[in-house]
C-alpha cells in the first residue's frame, strides 16, 4: 500500500464506522462520537506519556496524511502568549502544517526562553519520529499546543519519549481522534468531539478541550479540526475565522483569557472534492458551535447552561459588549446559581457597559417570561422557575436591530472550589 | 438657645466625647468610634421604620444646622440611575443641603416615574417634617439616598411615617451618627464610621454602607461625610473628587457597577475656621481611605483583603487599568482564597488587558517575595505562603515610573453563598 502523498506511508484503512457516518445524504449530519479521523487522510492518537503525575493521558498528536497540507489558526489575543503559541503562530505563516502536538499537564506558559526551546525541541522531535516513520517532515509543519498549570517547565525526558512512542500508536480509525481527545483534558470531564458529514462527500471533524479560563478572545482552549475537502489555505482561513468569531470567541465562562488558546484547522483534501466557501463556512460553524456548547455544559463548576442574547442594538458589536458584559457578571452569575430572577441585577450590568443605552426603554426576559419593561419590573417577575438546568436571558435595548449571544455559565460552589485548589 | 443660623433651633449641645475628639493636637487624629455627627453643626437620627421585613434600621437622616449649607455630591456612572441618584444630582447642582435622608431596605431603582415621585414625595415630607420642627427647609434642599434590593417600590407609607418620626430622633451628639451608619446597612455586618479632628479645629466625620455590587465609579455605597470647616463649595467639591477617585473608585469587590452609589460631602462651617484647600483634601481623603478599608474588610464573603499594586507603569491611567483587571479576575481570587500563589493567572489577566505591555519584563511578587521575574517563575514561587488575611499583589510592568492601587477581596464560597440567596 501507498500513501497518495507518495510516501509509501500506508493510509488509513477504510473504517466500517467512518463510511457509515460519511455516507452522502440529503443534509450534513452532525455526531459527537466522531471526531478528528473522521475525515478521510487523518490519523490520530492519544497516549499517557508521564506529563501528569495522575497517569492520564496527556499528550495527542494530529497527522495530516494528504495529499494536501493547507492549514490555518487562529490564537488567544492574550499579550502574554505561551511558547507553544509563539511557535504555532509562526510556523502556521506558510499555511502548511503535517502534524498537531498538543500536550496536557502543563500550558508552558510564562516559561522563557527555555521554554521556547522546549516547544522547539518538541517539533523537531515528531518532524524526526514521522520522517522515520516514513513521511519526510520538518519541525516547520508541525504546530504544538500545550494546556495546563502556567509557569512551569515541561518534563522534555517525558515529552520527548512520548513522542517517539505516540508515532507508532497512529490509528486511522475513529479510535485514534478519540483518544487524542481524551487525551488533551485537563479540568474537562468529557472528552469533545463533533464531525459533520457533508451530503457533498467531505468532511469536518474536531476535538476541542476547554472548561475554565474562558473569555475571548477566544476561550482556554485547544481545538483542532481537520477536513478531507480539497480547500486552500485562504478558504480554511477564512471558515476558521467566521467560526471562530461567533463561537469560541462568544463563549464566555469566567472573563478569564488564556495564555495557550489555539484553534487549528488542517485539509487533508483526502476526499479530492473541491469545496465552496459558503459550504465550508457552515460546517465548519457547526462542529465549532457544537464544540463550544460541549465547553460550555462541561465548564468548571457548571451547573447552569446559560445564554445571554442582546438583541435590538444600533450594532452586532454593540449587543456582543452588552452581553458580554452581562455574562461576566459576578452577581448576575451567582444569582442564577441560586435560581434567583435577579433581574435587576441584569439591567445595572446593562447600564455599566460602555454602550450607550437607554434605561427607559429596556425589556428583559429569562426563559421567555418577561421580567422588565421599559426599564421596570413586571409583575409576578420575582416568581419566574429558573430552576431547570438551561437559562436564557434576552436583553431588548429597543434602539435598532442587532443581536448576539454569548454563552456562559453559573458561578457556584464547585467553581469556587474548583479554582481555588489548582495548583495547591 | 438659638442655632447660629438664626432659625430658631437649638444647636447640638457640646458632647464630652467630640470635644474630646475634637481637641487640638500635632497632627489630624482618626477615630472610627465617631462618624457624621463628630464635626460640630450636624445632627443624625437612625431608626427602624419597617420598610426592612427583618425590623432592623432602615431609615437614617443627617442633618445640617449650618450656618452654612455648602455641599458636593458625587454619583454612580451607571447608565441606570436610581430614583433617588437622579433626584440627588439634580438638587446638588443649586451646591446647598440641608439634610440627607437615606434608606435601606430597598434601592427604588429599575421603579420608573412613580419610582421616581416616591423620592421626590420623601424628600417633601422630610423638607415639611424640618419646617414644622423650626427650620425653614425646600424639598430642593433635602438629598435623597436609597440601598437594597433593585426593582421594587418603596413601602411609602411606612418611609413617610418614618420621616416624620426621625425628625424627632435626631440627636446632636455621637449616638445620633452611630445610630445613622447602623440604619443604612444592607448587607454590611458592622456600621462604619471615620472623623478625623484636624489640630486646626475643624473636623471630618462620615459613615458608609457598602458591601457587594462595588466596582468602579464608586462602589454600591452610600457614603455621607460632613465638616465644620468653612468651605466654599467648589472647595468641597474639589476635596471630594479627588479623595472619591482614589479610595471607593480603587475599591472593587466584585466588579459590579450599582445603580445607587452616592458619595456627598456637606459643610456646616460651623468652626467658623476657614480651611486651605490641600488640608481639607488630605482631611477628606483621609476619612474616605479609611471608610474604604472598612468596605473591603467587610465586603461579602470575604476571608482575604487583597491589594493590587501595579507599578512601572507608563501612566496612572494604565497602572489603574491593570489593577482594575487583576482585582476583577475570578481565577486569580478563587486562587488567592485557597491561599495559592498561582502568580501564573495573574501574569494572563495582566496580558489580557488593553494596556500594552512587555510580557518578558515583568515582575510579580506576593506579599513582598518575588514569584516572576522577566515573565517567568522564581524558584520556591509556589511555596510563597498566603493563609493569612491579607494578601499584598505587586506587579511590576517595568515600562515605567506610574502606580497605582486598588483594593479587592478574594472569591469565595461565601461570596457564592451570599449572592446566591440575595432576594429569593
Amino acid at each position: 500500500m501507498t500513501g497518495v502523498d507518495g510516501t509509501g506511508i500506508p493510509n488509513a484503512q477504510p473504517d466500517p464506522e467512518r463510511i457509515e457516518g460519511g455516507a452522502p445524504g440529503d443534509t450534513p449530519r452532525l455526531l459527537r462520537e466522531q471526531g478528528v479521523t473522521a475525515p478521510l487522510g487523518f490519523r490520530a492518537a492519544g497516549i499517557a506519556a508521564g506529563i501528569k503525575e495522575s497517569g492520564n493521558p496527556d499528550l495527542a498528536l494530529v497527522f495530516n496524511e494528504g495529499p494536501d497540507h493547507s492549514a490555518a489558526g487562529v490564537f488567544t489575543s492574550n499579550q502574554v502568549k505561551a511558547a507553544p503559541v509563539l511557535w504555532s503562530q509562526q510556523v502556521l505563516t506558510t499555511g502548511t502544517l503535517r502534524a498537531v502536538i498538543l500536550n496536557s499537564g502543563g500550558a508552558n506558559a510564562c516559561t522563557g526562553p527555555g521554554g521556547f526551546q522546549d516547544t522547539h525541541k518538541t517539533a523537531e522531535a515528531v518532524a524526526e519520529a514521522l520522517s522515520n516513520w516514513g513521511t519526510s517532515t520538518g519541525a516547520v509543519e508541525v504546530a504544538v499546543c500545550s494546556t495546563g498549570l502556567i509557569g512551569d517547565r515541561l518534563p522534555m525526558d517525558k515529552v520527548l519519549t512520548g513522542v517517539t512512542e505516540i508515532v507508532q500508536e497512529m490509528g486511522g480509525g475513529l479510535t485514534g481522534g478519540t483518544d487524542a481527545a481524551h487525551a488533551i483534558m485537563t479540568t474537562d470531564t468529557v472528552p469533545k468531539q463533533a464531525a459533520l458529514h457533508h451530503p457533498q462527500g467531505w468532511n469536518v471533524g474536531g476535538m476541542g478541550k476547554g472548561a475554565g479560563m474562558m473569555a475571548p478572545s477566544l476561550a482556554t482552549m485547544l481545538v483542532v479540526l481537520t477536513t478531507d475537502a480539497a480547500a486552500t489555505t485562504d478558504q480554511l482561513d477564512t471558515a476558521l475565522r467566521r467560526a471562530t468569531a461567533r463561537t469560541f470567541d462568544r463563549l464566555d465562562i469566567d472573563g478569564s483569557m488564556s495564555t495557550n488558546d489555539t484553534v487549528l484547522l488542517l485539509s487533508s483534501g483526502a476526499s479530492q472534492i473541491p469545496v465552496d466557501q459558503a459550504d465550508l463556512d457552515e460546517a465548519v460553524f457547526a462542529v465549532c458551535d457544537d464544540l463550544a456548547a460541549q465547553m460550555q455544559a462541561d465548564a468548571e463548576g457548571v451547573t447552569k447552561r446559560v445564554t445571554i442574547t442582546v438583541t435590538g442594538a444600533p450594532t452586532e458589536d454593540d449587543a456582543l459588549v452588552v452581553a458580554r458584559f452581562v455574562a461576566r457578571d459576578s452577581l448576575v452569575k451567582t444569582a442564577l446559581f441560586g435560581s434567583d430572577p435577579n433581574w435587576g441585577r441584569v439591567l445595572a450590568t446593562v447600564g455599566a457597559s460602555p454602550v450607550r443605552i437607554d434605561p427607559d426603554v429596556i425589556a428583559v426576559s429569562f426563559n421567555g417570561f418577561p421580567v422588565c419593561e421599559n426599564g421596570c419590573g413586571v409583575e409576578g417577575a420575582r416568581d419566574v422557575d429558573l430552576s431547570g438546568a438551561d437559562i436564557d436571558v434576552l436583553v431588548d435595548l429597543k434602539l435598532g436591530d442587532a443581536s448576539a449571544s454569548v454563552r456562559t455559565t453559573d458561578l457556584s460552589h464547585a467553581y469556587v472550589e474548583e479554582n481555588s485548589a489548582y495548583s495547591s
